[in-house]
């Protein structure tokens, strides 16, 4: 037994329906799957020529590396704050 | 004419052979590319029946999460920055 609630909602993105089950609300499920089908168009447009599987996988390469700028980015504003704080 | 050097780098995500071309080093795309494998590695192993086009699309949905996370910490940091500097 959980106190956490398990959202489940059913998404589509390029085309295709997902059921994704997350503590995140439902809103905030169906923003993340309109960013990654708007990313898998944006990449699809620029490369006609991948299938659906090679396109996702950029699209996650993609998302990674922002994430890890984003990361880079939280350590480098928590370094500010210890120095401001001391 | 661009200042900027484009690296093209080769990797293997999860069989699957990608070029990827970009402004990081390839050091830094090989780790990305290994980050996705192992995200896909991961969400395979707990639902074998997804084909690799699903795969990538939840695994694509999970790096779009957890950025956005990062992005919503980035800002309450900044926020803290500013009141501290005030």
């Amino acid at each position: 037994m959980s106190d956490t609630k398990k959202n489940k909602s059913t998404v589509d993105i390029y085309g295709q329906q997902y059921t994704i089950v997350g503590t995140e609300s439902t809103s905030h499920i169906r923003l993340i799957a309109s960013m990654v089908d708007d990313k898998m168009r944006e990449i699809g447009s620029a490369n006609p020529s991948l299938d659906t599987s090679k396109l996702a996988v950029l699209t996650a390469v993609n998302a990674v590396n922002d994430y890890i700028k984003m990361k880079d980015r939280v350590e480098s504003l928590e370094a500010e704050i210890k120095r401001l704080k001391d």
